[in-house]
């Protein structure tokens, strides 16, 4: 009778109090309210939203449905950082080090990739012996020893939005703003992290499709940091092509690699850069957006940022020689070049079917329980406004299983319109949204 | 993942195709999509609607779920006749036996009561010992011989709109209009009628808030009647004030009786007379809606209507002595006078709370298990419009149980309106649409 009365008010677009949204997520965690009166509530919300107030409550209740870590026994500001996600986007597997190098402690708990985009838990057990899965008290210990730890979520973090994501996936109801803000800031603020970087991508590759969206999104999540006294920075950045130019598990981790290196993608690179700045700033390690950058660069260039990376994998059971010989990390059998079927400029990347190409080949999950292989994926070899001749390689597929094979190939082609002139340029960085 | 795109879909304000929505509606009736999509679904469909297309080939697949029911076998145009719910609406126990006793076959199957509304076979049963389950052979055996029937729906008529209906009663997706068109059009189509005069309430006491909605769900049901074979007529009628004086299910049986016998309310007689005068064109019966009305009012005031009345309770078992004897209907202990707390024109009435005042006193269902008190009730004593002084009574109770005897009459008062000035007359019957 409540629940009923709750659905119908929001379909009306009526606002619900702080205390209904919270009983209800209560309810709806306990299994009291059915998934059916849940699913058509998600529905309503899709079509009227939640104000900011409702989707305060709705972040503070899907935070209370868990465990709420707390970390003050690391010293100093700690930092995290998240991406809505997108492809070829290994930006955690060189910030994690690069920050920690800078002197920001890092404790973050990383996802797995789901659909088209990668997750950085996936990256990480491509490394030989590699352990994802840490104990609270050791990485604690971890992170007091050598400045940061990355490990697979406990599973008890923000449980009421992982079954509310889950029914939201089969219900068509996750392109909501409020309801992806909500969800991505309950387990943030319950992971226990002092300060948030939010990578915000917008794009053909990204869930956000406008800047508007995007921008929406971003300052509700900022506002809903600010709210929980967390210092929140979003950076909206683009997503039109893939981030770096390698989709796939073992060979993101060569690609950050390479970028710790101080080579790679200049794309990969830049926006690692911006979001690294904004890291030490908010963690209070630099004065200057400047300053952060400078010692970023230096701490790129002169190796310390590789020597964390290596030190943060042998602390993790991980085999620290894939830093200096990359051929110790899962490689596939064939390697399949995809040749230009036209020539012309590359006026247009859908980012989405590079993912979903690459995902055909077992480098990503179509289902939660989908196996992946480690070794399989893209390199690309052209970028948005390349120019490119008919027969020239667009990509090289690493591939074990040529089950998928040519629907690989026809997705990863459809993803490319090649045209007489080239694109107009878009900024690789859009804004940056403060509390 | 085919449910989840007809939801995204229908999301986006697409319209789906014939087959889609077919298949959906039988996936849905066998278990194969679960509640939680569906009603994900109906809530989409609550705000982007469907079109014609989409509303016959919902209605035509709600059809096929179960038996369609074929009265050949018994000569004759066969009249049914619906109303979208109402308050003190008895029309259905003057008209089966004032039709039939105008020459017209009457294969009706009725409903049970609900909420602040009322149901026929509820009404039925408060007879002694009349039958309201029938079985199919003697229904036609009893419309040969005496013009009518009235049973309770054997249960197997268009089950996916059962099963559908169950589901938007609790995820707050009754109020839209294709749904409810289609709901009753599949239920009336599937009994077999080849005529069908609808009866669209819309007021205070109706589920239609206004006269465009009414229009509008006026407007596809005729529509969808046409495109099936029937010969359908709509009838909006205002429902701003319970239709007749009584409230509860002996109660009405006692009004109906009263009208049978050429008196009762003028407006309950009057919609009467416009839906009977409609029957009859629609089998062909007379030629225009003048002489229809005459008949009618001639077998209404020569005692031929009351006459059938007689017979089709002693075909049902029932006793006919009711009809010269009303006392013998179950009456309730007490009779509690509801006084007007304030002097004034009863400037206007809110009937869905005089519904729910009866349905407190046990007259009516909260939920589909609840029993009912069929003695109990709300006989009215003034009508929108009249002036009433102070201490007044404004109705009387027929109590059995005085445990919601407070609740109740408070409910009732709330539904009065007492001001200085009578409210602007409106018409009884605002429309008539016609296929």
């Amino acid at each position: 009778m409540q629940m009923l009365d709750l659905i119908r008010r929001k379909r009306e677009g009526q606002a619900l109090a702080p205390a209904e949204i919270e009983a209800m997520i209560r309810d709806y965690t306990a299994g009291i309210i059915p998934d059916y009166q849940m699913a058509a509530f998600l529905m309503a919300v899709y079509f009227r939203g939640l104000d900011r107030e409702e989707t305060a409550a709705l972040t503070r209740a899907m935070i209370a449905s868990g465990e709420q870590i707390e970390w003050s026994s690391i010293p100093g500001v700690k930092v995290d950082k998240h991406s809505t996600g997108g492809v070829a986007d290994t930006t955690t597997l060189v910030l994690a080090p690069l920050v920690a190098a800078a002197g920001v402690p890092v404790v973050k708990m990383s996802g797995r990739g789901l659909g088209h985009t990668g997750g950085t838990i996936d990256k990480l057990e491509s490394i030989p012996s590699f352990r994802v899965q840490l104990t609270r008290e050791e990485m604690i210990r971890q992170v007091k020893e050598i400045g940061l730890a990355v490990t697979a979520p406990t599973g008890k973090l923000a449980p009421a939005d992982g079954k509310l994501y889950a029914l939201r996936d089969v219900t068509a109801t996750v392109e909501s703003i409020p309801l992806i803000a909500s969800s991505v800031m309950s387990k943030k603020i319950a992971a226990g992290a002092d300060a948030i970087v939010l990578d915000v991508k917008v794009g053909s590759g990204a869930f956000m499709p406008d800047l508007e969206s995007a921008r929406e999104l971003a300052r509700i999540m900022v506002d809903l940091g600010r709210e929980m006294g967390r210092r929140v920075v979003a950076v909206i950045t683009n997503m039109d092509e893939p981030l770096g130019m390698m989709v796939g598990n073992a060979l993101e981790v060569r690609e950050a690699i390479a970028v710790l290196s101080g080579g790679g993608p200049r794309e990969l690179r830049e926006v690692c850069l911006t979001l690294g700045s904004q890291m030490l700033l908010l963690a209070g390690a630099t004065c200057s957006d400047g300053e952060a950058r400078r010692r970023l660069e230096e701490l790129l260039a002169g190796g310390a940022a590789l020597a964390k990376f290596r030190r943060f994998i042998a602390a993790q059971g991980g085999d620290p020689a894939v830093v200096d010989r990359p051929e110790l990390l899962p490689r596939a059998t064939d390697q399949v070049t995809i040749a230009a079927p036209s020539s012309g400029y590359i006026s247009a990347v859908q980012a989405r079917l590079v993912g979903e190409a690459a995902m055909l080949l077992g480098a990503g999950r179509i289902t939660k329980e989908s196996p992946i292989d480690l070794a399989v994926g893209i390199e690309l070899k052209k970028r948005l406004g390349d120019y490119v001749n008919a027969g020239e390689p667009l990509a090289v597929f690493h591939v074990n299983d040529r089950a998928n094979l040519e629907t690989a190939r026809e997705r990863f082609l459809a993803a490319y319109i090649l045209a007489a002139a080239p694109p107009t340029p878009q900024p690789l960085v859009y804004e940056i949204i403060r509390g």
